[in-house]
């Protein structure tokens, strides 16, 4: 019997699917003490979302032939982060937004305080679950806590998020630009993407491709969402959408044609940045094209 | 020639000074990019504090013939944590306090939304600096990084502030005033010792002692800092004072003179906790009787 190859979209839904699971595991019932805490932190983690970044924790490790079961646990906590920044970017200090992943913003339901809270507390676990996880070589587990960190902090997502907060209704240089979403979306994306070949054993100069793969999908994944924020529906979105009439975007840098063209280009840019690594990188070549082509919805 | 054992006052001196200087170093320039972020940061960092709970941390290492210069960044790690909870605190969605550490609060200063970003910032380098310990064990680093993620997250301060958040200006009973307090302060303090005593080789039934020490010393810690807000003055305390009319504290419960014979109660048995370790744990019965003594100040 021959046994047709999965499909893309397949394997992101088995992903999805395992991901999701996992992560229900990964923290307290709504019922354990203090509820109100727990109910905060599920509201928001499990909200539908397309889960791209532990996707490409997983491909990442799956295409250097680790495991799935090994690539579960960091997959999970690069999304334990990534909600994490999404609660606190739609805080009335921030962004100020009212609906995210279909929902409303977490601090509409819960408040102000409970939203920091959780998004506190969802760092914190996304440190103990990479530190935790016990099929992990305490080497391995050592270098995912600090390849996380590093996304996060002073060179990252915090980073970013600094800067974009303080450009809001200033003219900002290309530069700028892309210094900060290299920051907001690129130093997760590379994190997801590092961890996951990180798991299945490379280091050092291996991991340079993915890398440049994974900054090149990252921004153009942020210019899709730059588009979508202006052309498309919050039904669509699952989120607040034209919240960036007051920011620079690389649409207003461009046009929403020349947005497109960059982002396509950047597609093919990470595409071939993943040459050393031969046929086997395929499904994350292919993954690429698939952001590209359905764009950036709920995620 | 005979050399005189330091004082209990020069080792916390000591002490003071090897964990300042190390976190100068653990967290970037003011002249970094972003330079908001790194000045936030570092001006709720550098603001005077008596370095408790680092204290704690190297005490605990060097009573078990750990070193200073082992026990140096966990203690750092713990104080960057709780720094970082100390910001939080202090938000207008919080406590809404207007001074700390003898500073105006973070938010007055860099607005609401980057003292959120750099605690969360501070938050994240904790776990980088413990995990990047490279003259401890990865086995190590490991264990402190799960000791220090359970003190912080959904049992310990998180919780903590939780509950106490949600029952301002509500009458609580003596049980959920020890659940919030225990997890608010308790936590962290454990999880100063246990790191500490981890740092020296210390693990499993071991640490029980020290575990129960710390508990012990923290509601005593957390009752004289309830009698500070009745009866200090904002000078004295570097913080905000009288915050506490609306909430229910142990002062409420038993009024000034019962507060102080409990924590004078608890810091008798914290003491009588380090039984099992004999003699050498004479500098943490020295600490715990000093914190009684001298009360609680820009902690």
């Amino acid at each position: 019997m021959s046994r047709r190859q999965p499909s893309l979209a397949e394997t992101l839904g088995e992903i999805r699917t395992r991901v999701d699971s996992r992560l229900d595991e990964l923290v307290p019932r709504e019922s354990e003490k203090p509820e109100l805490l727990h109910q905060a932190i599920r509201y928001s983690l499990t909200a539908p979302g397309k889960r791209v970044r532990p996707a490409l924790t997983i491909l990442a490790a799956t295409v250097f032939r680790g495991s799935i079961d090994l690539a579960l646990d960091p997959a999970c906590a690069v999304e334990l982060v990534h909600t994490a920044s999404l609660i606190l970017d739609d805080l009335p200090s921030m962004d100020d937004a009212t609906l995210r992943r279909g929902r409303k913003a977490n601090h509409l339901v819960f408040g102000e305080d409970l939203s920091i809270l959780a998004a506190f507390a969802l760092l914190n676990r996304a440190f103990s679950v990479v530190s935790e996880s016990a099929h992990l070589s305490l080497r391995t587990r050592s270098d995912l806590a600090a390849i996380l960190s590093r996304a996060i902090g002073s060179e990252g997502v915090v980073a970013g998020q600094t800067v974009d907060l303080r450009s809001t209704a200033q003219t900002i240089d290309f530069e700028t630009l892309e210094y900060i979403h290299s920051r907001k979306t690129g130093a997760l994306f590379i994190a997801s993407a590092e961890m996951g070949a990180a798991v299945a054993g490379l280091s050092g100069k291996k991991l340079e491709p993915i890398h440049a793969y994974a900054k090149n999908l990252g921004l153009a994944f942020q210019i899709l969402d730059d588009l979508l924020d202006l052309e498309g529906t919050a039904e669509q979105t699952g989120k607040t959408v034209q919240q960036d009439v007051k920011k620079t975007t690389f649409v207003s840098f461009s046009g929403a044609s020349g947005a497109r063209s960059l982002a396509s280009e950047l597609v093919t840019v990470a595409v071939d940045a993943l040459r050393p690594y031969g046929r086997r990188a395929d499904p994350l070549r292919e993954l690429a094209r698939s952001l590209l082509r359905d764009g950036v919805v709920q995620h």
